[in-house]
């Protein structure tokens, strides 16, 4: 039973809070039963460590199967030793350390892409991960996080995808410039949604073609330089009185409305 | 000058935050120069009260300006008292009182809708208030905030709205069934969105119809008596590993495809 809160061990998870412990260790913090359990389902490998509360080992049990099958070992610890590993203030009883596992932009042209996200410069938490959970269920193939857009692995990103890291390739440290040269050089069509562009419900036809989404800045959108990297800019057409949509909302729809059209 | 915090005024907007203050005075509070600002523009007559610092009147010139021509007057307060009065910890130096004004079900059916959201115990303020803003940009007619769902005076919904909950008239304190048979009654099909629903893709030629969309809770969903007050539930497809989608957004997406297929 670990039992100090204060000791390096436990310092070292807690670290992963922040951007310099996952830069140093290449590690991130998993937190609660839902994240640790989609991480032993889809990407145990990754695992490093568990850490668990003798309260929630009984209380998951699913979740201590899981882990023996993986072979992945569940370290016990105190109440208190867990909320000093943890970010949030209710990771029910679970944490898990991880190994960070980008993939870069040629090993997602080589899946084959049909449906790309691509992310740049978006600075909140709960967007970004809202984001990539509704491009996973839109069955996206990547999700690509350019230029300053907030880390994947921040802690708040992880539980805003509810586990969606772990079903979706995403990249990380690479330019906008880039990412839409090689998605075009793969055959998609790189898609700009902004509000300068052109209405995408009469746009819906083009739609069926192999597409990345770029979504921008949560409050500056995309400026004329990154536009110009699109092929095109779409806007969600606003029928009724609001100034704009929530940026995770808009985003949802647009790769919708994308899924459907490969579809129909 | 308003200065003292602790005054009989300051705390009576303070408690608009608590639901018995609202519940009480038939008030709610409005935080921040863009909510003030669109009641200005929308509903200026339900403006009780408008508090600001000096500096926030100096920094937003428009809104004093807009204030005026409503002959809406601004009382001058201090840092201290409008923390004080504010729920939120950056009202941006403005908040205000304003007259609750709910619709009627018969008011909104007097409107012939074509497309209105039914929020049916729906808890989380952030999650009812982005989906009224997302039901304003598809151009829903109305939301109705059925049985025991989050009230939408709650300062974390005004916020949330960003503005459009003056611009999409909203029912309160009605049950879902009572929703159901009025807007039935009225011509529109009641869809439910759940995952035990048909594949919406599937179903997308009937979304031309006029529509009520009803969203259940964030944990539960709807229950079996419940969906039975619909005509008919469908689900969004998930296409990859997702488990589920966040409320917020599968309810974004579903407005918006009843929008485009009414105008397609």
């Amino acid at each position: 039973m670990i039992d100090n809160p204060r000791s390096p061990r436990v310092r070292a998870v807690a670290k992963l809070a922040k951007r310099d412990g996952r830069r140093e260790t290449g590690r991130f913090l998993l937190e609660g039963p839902q994240a640790v359990g989609e991480a032993l389902a889809f990407r145990a490998g990754l695992l490093a460590e568990v850490y668990a509360t003798k309260a929630a080992i009984e209380r998951h049990a699913d979740l201590a199967r899981a882990a023996e099958q993986a072979h992945v070992e569940i370290a016990a610890v105190t109440e208190k030793v867990l909320e000093a590993m943890a970010d949030t203030v209710t990771p029910q009883g679970v944490v898990a350390v991880a190994e960070q596992f980008p993939s870069t932009l040629e090993e997602v042209v080589a899946l084959r892409p049909r449906l790309v996200a691509v992310l740049e410069e978006i600075r909140d938490p709960g967007n970004a991960g809202t984001i990539l959970r509704a491009a996973d269920a839109a069955g996206a193939d990547a999700v690509v996080f350019s230029g300053q857009t907030v880390d994947p692995y921040h802690p708040k990103v992880v539980r805003a995808t509810t586990g969606s890291l772990f079903h979706v390739p995403h990249v990380v440290g690479v330019t906008l410039a880039e990412t839409a040269e090689a998605l075009r050089a793969a055959g998609l069509q790189v898609l700009a949604a902004d509000v300068s562009g052109d209405d995408l419900l009469e746009a819906r036809p083009d739609l069926a073609k192999p597409t990345a989404w770029v979504f921008g800045n949560e409050a500056r959108g995309l400026d004329a330089e990154r536009l110009a990297l699109a092929d095109r800019a779409l806007r969600l057409p606003i029928y009724g009185q609001a100034e704009s949509l929530n940026l995770a909302t808009a985003a949802s729809v647009c790769l919708y409305e994308s899924a459907f059209a490969q579809r129909a």
